[in-house]
């Protein structure tokens, strides 16, 4: 058998349900359980490329939004440019959602139908419209290494019927991406084409489950999606203002009914407890804003829980935002310090607080990594969550 | 004579006017001519420290202001760090100015008598009170490696009596500020004391020639200034709106009448092409907020001018900013791309034009430094100020 794929997916170890792997894709090899930072306009907000491949952070996937790149710069200077890599600088791996997340988002102001979504530009306040192949054309010109298919996701509290009739034309619209990408990769549309370590060079594609808080419209969904087949297998429509509970009670009811060959991505979630708890229920990858928006608003994220760097009391505090943190902030400034940035409205607030968020992030995911392959990973999940008490905030 | 100096400054060659030289503080050795960068508030807007180090940039010393740093966080919060350089984690110099330029700025809001400035804090409001004694309590709590006195600074276009007045104001309130300084450093109240390279420890503090564009009011402020005797001597009141050739006037005035053996620094300026005019007449040090202000307003400079990375015509421009900078910036990012961020809004364009107008300005010091030791210093000069005009902007 020769047959080349876009990516490669191998699980070296297991501890209980969390599965410790390594994801080949032509942009480099990543190793699971995975946090992906949010680079939504082609930067991750903030940082610096050089930054992110530091020692530090070390990320080797980012994640880009096909809504926002596709308004702004647009895809004919992304083409021109010969991809988001080469646009950015950015030569490791980057998945890209759809777009169908955010056009949701944008509520009363698109329109659903059949054949897509009409909605007016955030930019320029132009009508504008995508769809499946909409989608999967902008992303073959994006080249990034994990294409979304076209989903639409219904609301937290959907009702039965609601939901359904939105799973459905999920189902169909990740059928039609799957047919304008598969025809896009023939025609090597794909601006990111490099093959390397034995993979085919062509985008990988994933599925979305949907279903909203309905654990029989999830297994449908689940069925759906696996019956096209897809390189990995994505549930999305958790973490959109649905109780906790119900998150991990769909986690609980798909993530073992899904293949287990392929990687398994829970997109949007979540805050660090959330990963391992998800890890542990049998979840590769994720992605979430938490650590970048949160740094920029003054919320540290540490190994004792959240710190709020506005707050009063780190006035003249001399210690770094987490004692256990050996990332270059932690190594070098204060909470006082990082107050008085903050409350000057200084960028390099901004800046650092996002740093050492993505450093924590990335860390408890190594973390994860290593205690997984040694067995550990019990003992890692509960005293990291014992642990995240400890500020009381 | 073992009488230890709070700096020690040695020209170790000249080309014309032009000086190329070595200024020993105690938080590190500096080549002049040299180019400080400004850290209003503790931080060189949208550069980590780290940057700031890095070979691209290798600033030796950078700029704070006395009057931000009183009002936020205030000197409490800094003595009890220990300090400028401990609560900023800048181990290398510090000048700090002395408040006067800022409250001048202020204009209405601010009320001068003979023994100081009334002014409101545009942080909180509150009636706030500068003079001589509490710049120099501020800048021996904040210990920074040079004091500037505290002046007041007349208008460009300032009658010649009215300069008169302001400028016999500034010559009282240097003498003040050299009296309380010196009782301050005799108290030790100086918190960046550290002994090195056969220093003082202590604070070195600065004097300031004013008198606006009347030439012989700068000459009797030079003569009061010197005869107060500091341990270097800056040129006050230019670049604040008068004309250019009033700026070169008072330089050509002013700079051969200045100590030779003493470090001399024109205050905010400039443009690199004041620069180089300003060190072939014969100035040490600047400090001037174009590299990095203008980097947030998407202005970059080049060796070829300034570019304006908002404009349409970089949209799908591949090349960097200059083509001729070796700055980690123009090794990795195109225009297009910086175009985008800083279309987008997005934080990293201002990140990135700060670091590489820093980067040129710096390289461009490294460059005058070494032409006046290899006695080109003319052709640099001839052919550096030949190409800036090639962008055409």
């Amino acid at each position: 058998m020769n047959q080349l794929f876009p990516i490669k997916f191998e699980i070296q170890a297991t501890d209980g349900e969390a599965r410790a792997g390594v994801l080949t894709t032509r942009h480099g090899v990543i190793e699971t359980p995975v946090f992906m930072p949010v680079g939504t306009a082609g930067t991750v907000k903030g940082l610096r490329f050089e930054a992110l491949e530091s020692e530090d952070l070390d990320a080797k996937i980012i994640l880009g939004n096909t809504y926002h790149l596709w308004l702004r710069p647009g895809i004919d200077v992304i083409k021109s440019a010969g991809g988001l890599h080469r646009f950015t600088s950015w030569d490791r791996a980057f998945l890209t959602d759809s777009g169908g997340f955010q056009v949701w988002s944008l509520g009363a102001l698109r329109k659903i139908s059949e054949e897509g979504t009409e909605f007016r530009s955030h930019v320029d306040g132009s009508l504008r419209f995508l769809s499946p192949e909409v989608s999967m054309e902008v992303q073959a010109a994006l080249g990034s290494d994990i294409v979304m298919v076209f989903d639409e996701c219904a609301p937290g509290e959907a009702s039965h019927e609601e939901t359904e009739r939105s799973m459905n034309l999920t189902a169909r619209w990740a059928k039609r991406s799957r047919i304008a990408f598969d025809q896009l990769q023939t025609e090597r549309a794909d601006t990111g084409r490099r093959e390397s370590e034995g993979l085919s060079g062509a985008q990988a594609l994933f599925g979305i489950v949907q279903g909203a808080g309905h654990r029989d419209l999830r297994r449908v969904s689940l069925e759906q999606t696996v019956d096209i087949g897809f390189d990995g297998y994505a549930i999305g429509g958790l973490s959109v203002g649905e109780e906790k509970s119900v998150m991990f009670d769909v986690i609980e009811e798909i993530v073992p009914k899904m293949p287990k060959h392929a990687p398994r991505y829970l997109m949007g979630v979540g805050t660090p407890e959330d990963l391992i708890e998800a890890v542990a229920r049998g979840v590769d990858m994720f992605d979430c804003v938490l650590p970048t928006r949160n740094g920029r608003t003054g919320q540290a994220f540490t190994s004792r829980g959240k710190l709020n760097i506005k707050n009063a009391q780190w006035t003249n505090d001399s210690r770094p935002l987490d004692e256990s943190c050996r990332c270059s902030v932690c190594r070098r400034h204060s909470r006082a310090y990082l107050r008085h940035l903050y409350t000057a409205g200084e960028m390099l607030a901004s800046i650092l607080l996002t740093h050492h968020n993505l450093a924590f992030f990335l860390d408890t995911m190594r973390g994860v990594r290593q205690s997984i392959r040694s067995g550990d990973f019990p003992t890692f999940r509960r005293e990291f969550t014992g642990r995240l008490g400890a500020n009381g905030e």
